[in-house]
């Protein structure tokens, strides 16, 4: 019997949890659900075999200390920051770890640590950071297996909503992960990638006017915006010397020219707070941001300011939103990007009958026996209703996999990891599979730039 | 006999120490001259009569005090950040002190503690801040006064070249001060400012196309960009209250839609570093803000990308900079910011033969008797020569005359201050006449937004 400890139970954990319970009784798995509050779900694991729920704070030492101690194997889907302290005990106490997020510089330097503990602390094992890991790799490997010499990397992912719920919402987007993260994406610092051997730098304030185009067979066209680092995977991949390597998320064509307003605008700064936002409206709000006239409307001031034709599918969008509409704000000192927020949420939020969508599109380029050549891959996974959608399936299923595979002995490198070898990606890629997350390889002719 | 300390002998301090010197026997002043290195300019007063000059580091505890302790009055023109140990010293010791920079944090909260003492620590007292702060409250005051009632306020402040310095320089622009400060101005954070009672914000990547054209007679046309926060002097100027308030910088019309292409490509950025910029050249570092293209100019990219007509006088004004020419950068890991500092430099030193300009003006908008009202007050600074800039003259003197007004019994209300009060502007304004440094004030149409 194996006893395996999931921290942390939001909506992202329904698949990850469902895949656990259904394998329980084949693997002897014991499961222990804990989260700070386990009455919103509990009642649904009464009496289900081979399952137990727990409240659990994790910042008390002792219960938390307890609980890693019954586990044979910790999934810690806590925000991101809380990894480190229960990696800290899985090490002292020897037992695997998975988590979905990014590996922090504090995680990271827990490798030794781990390894001597021989432990398997698996990071990054969601959809992005996951799944693109995984997919990516293996395509690395099988041109580098084969003699190949990359030239290109250009990967994309993207979580929107599925086509037939766009109905008559002209962004053909919601919000399926963290709004804030949406509503931020990209600001802080340059965005950095490399083309043609050549390093590129834009400014966050540009970041959405500088986009790629990409169509997906069944899907029709999507366009991508890059992200913060592109750089910062090279050494990992082995593609330290590769001259084009670009990463970004993916949207509805249209969507950034649109979305650029409101950094124009200063809608999405995050590092002040206005004085009386608790007394504006919608329309006040975007004025804040326009020069003052007693006569010019708030639409025209900014269709000028912003040089945007009054018929074009920008203002379109913007009117939908409601930003030039008379309803009050009832955030008190809030931040622009915070009322941002508040303003697409009444939008963007995803319906009972919504269905999201996870889309992923690699480019490899590469260079063997003298010939250039080009592969794409790409997967398209849809949700399969408002409480198992896509995200959570994507994010949940690798991380139940390497879990499994962990303690059924196949993946036993111990150390502080990222999924970007054999050992994972081949077994967890063909599960994937399994449960219809399915890559489809394409040779296209060689396009550089 | 009293004796005064000048702490920083640099370019600004010219003016100053020639004041002091001149004015030092009919005073009974004794002036020591203090700095890292005095060895440039000791020569200098080598046999002047009351004049003494000292190696004295500032973070060498014991010779810091010594030298304060010998001093009636104290006159720090060192970088702003070292002017608190110096100040605590002061008050300590019982010394009035004298500075041209803006009363950090830690300098307002020594306040309570130089009254105790009965010390004067006057700051912000050199052209902006300090000649800004005369004037405006000699005007705000006088309105007051007559029972007038502010409704606008709106004040700016440029450092450029004199006009007949200008020549082939489409830019009409020179640094004057602190280049790196140049490179870096409205960086950091959201412009804020007040217009007929609506709180307005910019983003940074805005500010340079949200300028104001200003007309000053004899002097022509000049634009001005708004500074970062136009609210914070609201309590100190008795202006809590008022409509509109806003700051800002000037330039000749024309720099600032320049200037924004280097915002717009993010080369004002500061906040990271070019992975190999001691193997670019200016061109390659104007290239990597812009795509990958294997044919097409990096010219035409740029054009094409900011929406910059070809005869347009940006371009004119960019390809004078040298933005595109092959010139390498000898610079390593060095941010955007800092490289664009270098290029500008090459342009945008002075010469020998230059002469500096300073230009202020106010617009002051008020009601009295049921009537709305608006004056303008403009002052024109230019520099004498290469050395006695209008820069250190207009920082130099208001910081001297206060220096005689403190040691005469002129201003004696202890505590940490701005100059705003009747006691100082009236008087440092009064001498400044007489150096030529004179506003005229003008009434004008009432001009509301």
């Amino acid at each position: 019997m194996k006893s395996i400890l999931i921290i942390g139970a939001g909506r992202s954990a329904t698949t990850l949890i469902d895949y656990l319970v259904e394998n329980a009784k084949a693997h002897h798995w014991q499961l222990t659900i804990a989260d700070l509050n386990v009455a919103a779900f509990a009642e649904k694991f009464l009496g289900v075999d081979f399952v137990n729920t727990q409240v659990l704070n994790i910042t008390h030492k002792e219960a938390r200390e307890a609980a890693i101690n019954n586990a044979d194997l910790v999934i810690s889907m806590l925000p991101a920051h809380m990894h480190v302290v229960v990696a800290q005990d899985c090490i002292r106490m020897k037992k695997h770890m998975v988590t979905a997020s990014y590996i922090s510089a504090e995680m990271g330097a827990l490798h030794e640590k781990a390894k001597q503990a021989g432990v398997v602390i698996m990071n990054e094992i969601g959809v992005d950071p996951g799944i693109d890991h995984l997919s990516a790799m293996k395509v690395i490997d099988e041109i580098r297996d084969e003699g190949g010499k990359m030239l290109l990397f250009e990967s994309f992912t993207g979580g929107l909503i599925s086509p037939e719920c766009v109905k008559d919402n002209p962004w053909e987007y919601k919000f399926t992960w963290n709004p804030r993260n949406v509503v931020l994406a990209g600001a802080g610092g340059a965005v950095k990638f490399k083309q043609e051997g050549l390093y590129k730098y834009i400014p966050y304030h540009q970041v959405f006017r500088r986009t790629e185009i990409i169509e997906i067979e069944g899907y029709g066209r999507f366009e991508g915006y890059a992200n913060r680092d592109s750089l910062m995977y090279r050494n990992d991949y082995g593609l330290n010397d590769i001259p084009t390597i670009y990463r970004g998320t993916l949207r509805k064509p249209g969507f950034c020219r649109a979305w650029d307003v409101f950094v124009k605008l200063g809608m999405t700064d995050d590092s002040y707070t206005l004085e009386n936002s608790a007394q504006m409206t919608f329309r006040d709000f975007t004025n804040t941001f326009l020069a003052y006239s007693l006569s010019d409307s708030v639409e025209l001031k900014m269709m000028h300011y912003l040089q945007i034709p009054q018929d074009s599918e920008i203002m379109e969008k913007l009117m939908w939103l409601g930003i030039f509409d008379k309803t009050p704000i009832p955030l008190e000192n809030a931040s622009p990007a915070q009322i941002l927020q508040y303003i697409l949420e009444k939008k963007w939020t995803l319906n009972k009958d919504d269905i999201d969508m996870i889309v992923m599109h690699h480019k490899f380029g590469y260079q063997i026996n003298g010939e250039k050549k080009m592969l794409e891959s790409s997967m398209v996974a849809k949700g399969k209703s408002s409480v198992h959608t896509a995200m959570a399936r994507t994010v949940g299923l690798p991380v139940a996999i390497t879990a499994k595979l962990i303690l059924t002995g196949k993946i036993v490198t111990p150390g502080v990891h990222r999924p970007i070898t054999k050992e994972i990606y081949l077994p967890v890629l063909k599960e994937l599979e399994e449960h219809g997350i399915v890559f489809t390889e394409k040779e296209i002719p060689y396009l550089g730039y």
